[in-house]
């Protein structure tokens, strides 16, 4: 362990996850080596990257690691043995059944190198599960990004109950490195962090759409130009603790009332019905035009990465922020 | 109804709300009239607005506004009478006792021109209550801001019983004139949207920590450099409507069961306990520092508005948002 930056990187499994890792280890400086059991889709994800890092290139993402394909560090791997070869850090991306996991982890942990950490983007399976019957449990972790993680820097990294506590730190060491911002989790819930509190805020911005309180729109804005305008900035600790004189101590004392009188009001039960997963899509459709996903997706990720730039060009006082 | 932008306004009550509501209509070039039943705090907050006006024209926002307290657009009223003359809004920000408030909302009602519309900073209460023995309680609403409003855009607008759908409509096209992002709320609810959505995410956050599943700055990182990213462009539908190609109603067809799960998981009781507050505290003061808040707030609002300038240079494709 301890192995500076750049790892030999294996990426493994090449869908929209598995490709936008290729960029996040190329424009690191890790010579990327890239497998997938379907050729066609390695060669898709691959041109995928290549046009990707020249976008972003034109975008003037000076970070945008086009480079690394003329010059080779990114390379098309036909097998398995071949993709893992001298390689230190395996960053899995293959399909979320807990079967075909354990089946591609016992093929990993007999041909990956002993000193290799082997990674998991998986969002929903323990990897105490996955890796149960491997000799090598210990060096497995799940390294959870966020889509894309090339653009999304958070990534939650979780041991299973075999996993060394040297692989989670030098998981975390080694993703800071390469400009990501991972995050512990000390062990495994159902959804993890972000899909848990993602979770708890749709629950009640569905409930207030299904209940005729207020339209998609409405929800949304009260997000994109208030809550999340605090919380892309200083999270919901943070924000806390700008809203009282005396910081989050205070803010808590003086509002932990009125909390829990609202905790006791909120929805509890499931409010997702085909009705109002109706209402939510025609309001996006209203919003963004009916044809707009892709090029919504676009906006977000170039706009993404101008607010990141922001909080690097002028960071937070006196913090010890993870954000590059 | 139906008049133009700039309307005349008296700012009733200048607290932290009340002082930065100064800022939002006087660089809107509304004629600003200030009152406070303590001229001390008028004076404190009429100064505030002066320094924070001034400062933000340093910072290079171009609509500061500091341009008003010169030409006289902003003035001090040594009385309520004197605030309310001739003006066509009233935006109050008093204390938050039902009791104050309807005492008030009765002077105002007496005092303002027929056609003022009186809208309420309140956070907490109905204005059903507010204006209950009012004659004019069809002209008012409460509009209720995110502190601080000259830089977070969010304003929640919502009628108690009374009031006229059309001091509801005008109440939206003049706080959207002035720059802000309005919401309508089309019913009273404890916490109103914004409250009960934060609530509903800070309950599984505090969970997470109480519980020591993760750390507090793991929460807030998660939040900061992941969910918050999408969420301050898109909202949590909008965020939604990117992570399927067939948009949001796809989204929810697909990931509906996962949702469903982690509802049955998340936490529904009270997690806040004295113990979670204390390490909520030393989290942030580990973070930012022991003495951070005041330059934590103003590297914030700065930071707010860059953000909003990215928006407003760079809006999302085809979209009829509300952000200027």
């Amino acid at each position: 362990m301890g192995t500076t930056i750049p790892r030999t990187v294996a990426v493994v499994g090449t869908g929209v996850i598995g490709r936008s890792w290729i960029r996040v280890f190329a424009r690191a400086g890790c010579p990327t080596r890239v497998y997938d059991i379907d050729p066609a889709r390695r060669d898709r994800a691959l041109d995928w990257a290549r046009a990707s890092a020249s976008s972003d290139e034109d975008l003037g993402f000076v970070e945008a690691g086009g480079a690394a394909f003329e010059s080779g560090n990114v390379e098309s791997c036909g097998s398995l043995e071949e993709a893992l070869d001298g390689c230190s850090w395996v960053q899995e991306s293959g399909p979320e059944t807990l079967a075909t996991k354990r089946a591609l982890y016992a093929e990993l942990d007999a041909a990956a190198p002993d000193a290799a950490i082997l990674a998991s983007s998986t969002s929903g399976h323990d990897m105490t599960e996955i890796a149960r019957d491997l000799e090598g449990a210990d060096r497995c972790v799940v390294a959870h990004p966020v889509n894309p993680p090339h653009v999304i820097p958070v990534v939650e990294v979780l041991p299973g109950r075999a996993t060394r506590p040297d692989v989670v730190e030098e998981a975390l060491r080694f993703l800071k490195g390469v400009g990501q911002s991972p995050v512990e989790m000390n062990r495994y819930l159902p959804g993890f962090l972000l899909n848990r509190l993602q979770a708890a805020l749709l629950r009640e911005a569905i409930a207030l759409v299904e209940s005729a309180a207020a339209s998609v729109d409405a929800i949304d804005t009260v997000v994109r130009d208030g809550l999340g305008l605090r919380w892309a900035l200083l999270g919901p600790f943070g924000t806390g603790h700008t809203n009282a004189d005396g910081g989050a101590g205070e803010y808590y004392r003086v509002y932990g009332d009125a909390y829990r009188e609202l905790w006791d009001d909120l929805a509890g039960s499931d409010p997702l019905s085909d009705g109002v997963v109706d209402r939510i899509h025609a309001g996006m459709e209203a919003l963004y035009g009916p044809e707009a996903v892709a090029a919504l997706t676009d906006w977000r990720d170039r706009s993404v990465r101008r607010v990141r730039d922001l909080k690097a060009i002028d960071p937070p006082p006196g913090a010890a922020v993870t954000d590059p």
